[in-house]
């Protein structure tokens, strides 16, 4: 991220696995608001305040957290209206550190065409920030960048070529996503947790119509 | 480079088009040695001590310098034995951020085979530096670190998807490496200079066996 300027930029925070595809999920079953942290203590610090708190660290729930890290559990009716205090071992960092952007936005693949729209009638330059793990390059993020850039190939113009990178790995892999991902290093991390079917789902384009965006430090749809 | 520790590594440092093709190139026709210099002025100094001066930014040759950036000024035979002092937009900037690691060396398609058998001979872990463009991503440089992957994949375990992602773009681009190409972002300004032929022979591999290494600041086969 220290190559970019993001004052200028809408940028679109990606954690496929599965910090944005929580959040996602979230607000497409009437979570009110979500505030990220970076730091597990601040996070947890929320809870007295009325906050369900969602934590995870290298790929686990955090003992003492209302949530973990499936997108499954965001779809609980208990959870419609409420507030979430949210950190993540790659997601919320990426978001701490996209904080001085012009606008900031959360992209999944369950949101995808949503993102695409949004981005598509905004008026900004555009700047993809792929969490990663643990600042290192991850394919499943690469590959959701190279969906949008394929799906906005007609109206944008790219700055270097990582965008056309990722746009190749994404038609390379866009058939089956799962199988394409069965090699890389977090899918094969997250496997030994045997999360498979939050793996498959937050692989799925297009589950959701919403746009969660960050303004004053708080998410909402 | 900030994520890596390079102390422990070989650092093959990566610049197809044209600086690293250019070093190998010269190392195949007899250079004695070759230093390397992030600023212009540095370089220029080394002409009164009897150095041949190589010099590019942006693309074009600097004025008062002897030497431009395309390979082909390389296999003069006044040469032989003679030292260079060099500097270009990317590729020594990008051997002046690895000077830290246990090893630096230069990779190009023009020695790929050798600096792999180098690789695998080796003791170390390696990183692949891949110069880009004024620090962003480019496609060709991401190609030769895909190539050397996919010769290695054997014999080595990636420490992220980077190598990964690589590997695929190189067996999606390697029966066509100028058409695949043609759209990225260094080749359509390099195209503008008018040196197809250029661009054609770095992407060409295997024609020399020479590997240079990075000794106290100084180049040699």
């Amino acid at each position: 991220m220290h190559l970019y300027h993001v004052q200028d930029k809408t940028v679109v925070v990606v954690d496929i696995l599965r910090a944005t595809s929580c959040m996602t999920t979230a607000f497409a079953h009437g979570i009110e608001s979500i505030t990220p942290f970076a730091k597990l203590e601040d996070c947890l610090g929320k809870k007295p305040l009325g906050f369900f708190t969602a934590g995870e660290r290298d790929g686990k729930k955090v003992e003492g957290f209302d949530l973990g890290n499936s997108p499954f559990e965001y779809m609980d009716p208990k959870l419609k209206g409420k507030k979430i205090a949210f950190t993540t071992t790659n997601g919320t960092q990426a978001i701490e550190k996209s904080r001085t952007a012009k606008e900031v936005i959360i992209g999944s693949f369950l949101n995808l065409s949503s993102v695409v729209r949004y981005l598509l009638f905004g008026k900004n330059n555009i700047l993809i920030v792929c969490a990663g793990w643990k600042g290192k390059v991850n394919l499943e993020d690469t590959l959701f960048a190279g969906a949008v850039v394929d799906k906005l190939k007609d109206f944008i113009e790219p700055d270097c070529d990582a965008p056309l990178a990722a746009q190749h790995l994404y038609n390379l892999a866009k058939d089956d996503m799962v199988k394409f991902l069965s090699t890389s290093s977090h899918v094969k991390r997250l496997a030994k947790l045997n999360i498979h079917k939050d793996i498959a789902f937050c692989l799925t384009p297009d589950q959701y119509q919403v746009v969660p965006v960050l303004k004053n430090g708080l998410l909402t749809a």
